[in-house]
């Protein structure tokens, strides 16, 4: 019986992959959606926002691959079979790609370099307020991978840095101030000059950017999403920076992507919108890390980036 | 016979400083040049820029203290008298002023967000190459403390981080391959991507920025000038850029201050200037680092930011 990887996605074209398929594993079976062929020669779903109900539809399916970090979208299937395996794409450039996205949207909003940059290409030889780092106050929302390194980065930079996270992360790195919980959310917000939402996707987060959490943010916060476009509520985003209670946003998530040419996002005044850029796995490292998931399933060996199915994340 | 501190300055308003005395030494007798009294009265300068001939003029002068890091102002002036103390402000926000200015000028180009910025407010989607940090290098010319600290921040941050100085640097952080000299200046321009600017001015760096340096650069590279206006020839940077030979460049410093209204670097779309702004120390730290050094004249004990009058910083 043949076994073939099928790359699946209702976003984007997984056509990009085929080239180093063809160079590293050219003998391997490799579909390209919707054209899966026979259901019971699929062994493998490489995957980026698959179509509801498709790993249900496929009997020998033994693994679930995301292209990337975020298996938000394929958990969110609710015909998804609970223990079949979902693993993420484990990434070292993942982290520096999105510390230095981070790190420059923090910059940028706190040194006022937007204004620098209007004033250069209108020859205005002006002066913003200097704000030692120090007396900037960054609140990372999210303690993962990506959310670690996040905040290491910016504490090592001499940000006032501090973390939140819905467990307690008992062996923070030296200078980054940790809440968690509920309990210690007001605490954390009121103390976040930027906040930047790294948080999984999850039903108990998505909208967390919203009204009511960027009332209790200080006025004229700036909020950075490289979470998913689900965190936000557009609309209260919208509301915010045009009551003052958020001076700024940095976008790279949205819930529909690309983003609309009619969304008000755009040509915002207050809101920077890039386009999902933050941090992406190049090809080879998802080719070769699914050939090593490839193997390891053969093996019965763990897998690698594999997802606790009962928290999605 | 009374003692008296000079404030003097022929670029800018030494006023400023006045509150803050008043704040904190009351009692002193602060003069503002150029109206200074009787030249014998005058125990200490503090200045920016100051006329040349002045120290020369004042034969009871102890110390000339500069507001800030650079002294190649002070130094300059050939009637300086060849033994007297001349001090920099020590100030550790220096350093991560310095540090988010050049992180963000690194990552602002590395990652293209000029164009993210254009496309935002236009609305267009659409994506640059992202280019792993690790594989984007970065050169610091000057290993002074503002150099050092910004490459251990770019390194720590992933980027490729070379270091050059005059005389070798036993000592670099990890992550930042160390360059000095003449001999090995080719080898170190050859590797920098972007390259950072941070020597000290003296006869030796004057004009370092020239075509014969920007030829020895990949093609394409990016040039961060946070050191001194003079370190740089305004009409070679000009044609580097208007020849492809440089991709960008970042400029915090001119030779005149403000940069002229019709000086060729406003409006042009390969150069973001910037009012020299990288860093700047706030009156409380010059004026307390003045009156610290005051007391360790008084005392005798060594001054704190004392330049090597031989070296020149």
């Amino acid at each position: 019986m043949s076994s073939a990887i099928l790359l699946a996605s209702t976003q984007i074209d997984m056509s990009y992959l085929l080239p180093t398929f063809a160079a590293l594993a050219p003998a391997l079976d490799i579909r390209l959606g919707p054209d899966a062929g026979a259901p019971d020669e699929i062994d493998v779903v490489l995957c980026w926002h698959p179509a509801e109900g498709l790993a249900a539809a496929l009997p020998r399916l033994r693994l679930v691959q995301s292209i990337a970090a975020g298996v938000d979208h394929i958990v969110a299937d609710p015909t998804l079979p609970p223990d079949l395996p979902v693993c993420r794409i484990i990434d070292p450039d993942m982290a520096s790609g999105m510390v230095s996205y981070v790190v420059w949207a923090i910059a940028h909003h706190h040194r006022h370099f937007g204004a620098y940059l209007a004033r250069s290409a209108e020859g205005v030889w002006q002066e913003s307020p200097i704000v030692p780092s120090r007396l900037h106050r960054v609140g990372i929302a999210g303690l993962g991978v990506l959310g670690l390194a996040t905040a290491r980065a910016l504490a090592m930079l001499g940000y006032d840095v501090a973390g939140w996270s819905r467990s307690p992360k008992p062996d923070l790195p030296v200078g980054i101030t940790g809440f968690h919980g509920n309990d210690q959310l007001d605490e954390f917000l009121a103390r976040c000059d930027s906040l930047v939402c790294l948080l999984p996707l999850t039903d108990e987060t998505r909208g967390f950017l919203s009204a009511d959490l960027f009332a209790r943010l200080p006025t004229g916060a700036h909020l950075v999403n490289v979470g998913r476009g689900a965190h936000l509520v557009d609309a209260d985003l919208l509301a915010a920076l045009d009551r003052g209670q958020l001076g700024a946003a940095t976008l790279d998530a949205f819930t529909e992507e690309p983003l609309p040419a009619d969304h008000p996002f755009w040509h915002h005044p207050g809101i920077i919108v890039t386009p999902h850029i933050a941090t992406r796995t190049g090809p080879t490292v998802v080719v070769t890390q699914l050939l090593d998931n490839l193997a390891r399933l053969d093996a019965g060996t763990p897998l690698a980036g594999a997802i606790d199915r009962r928290r999605g994340y």
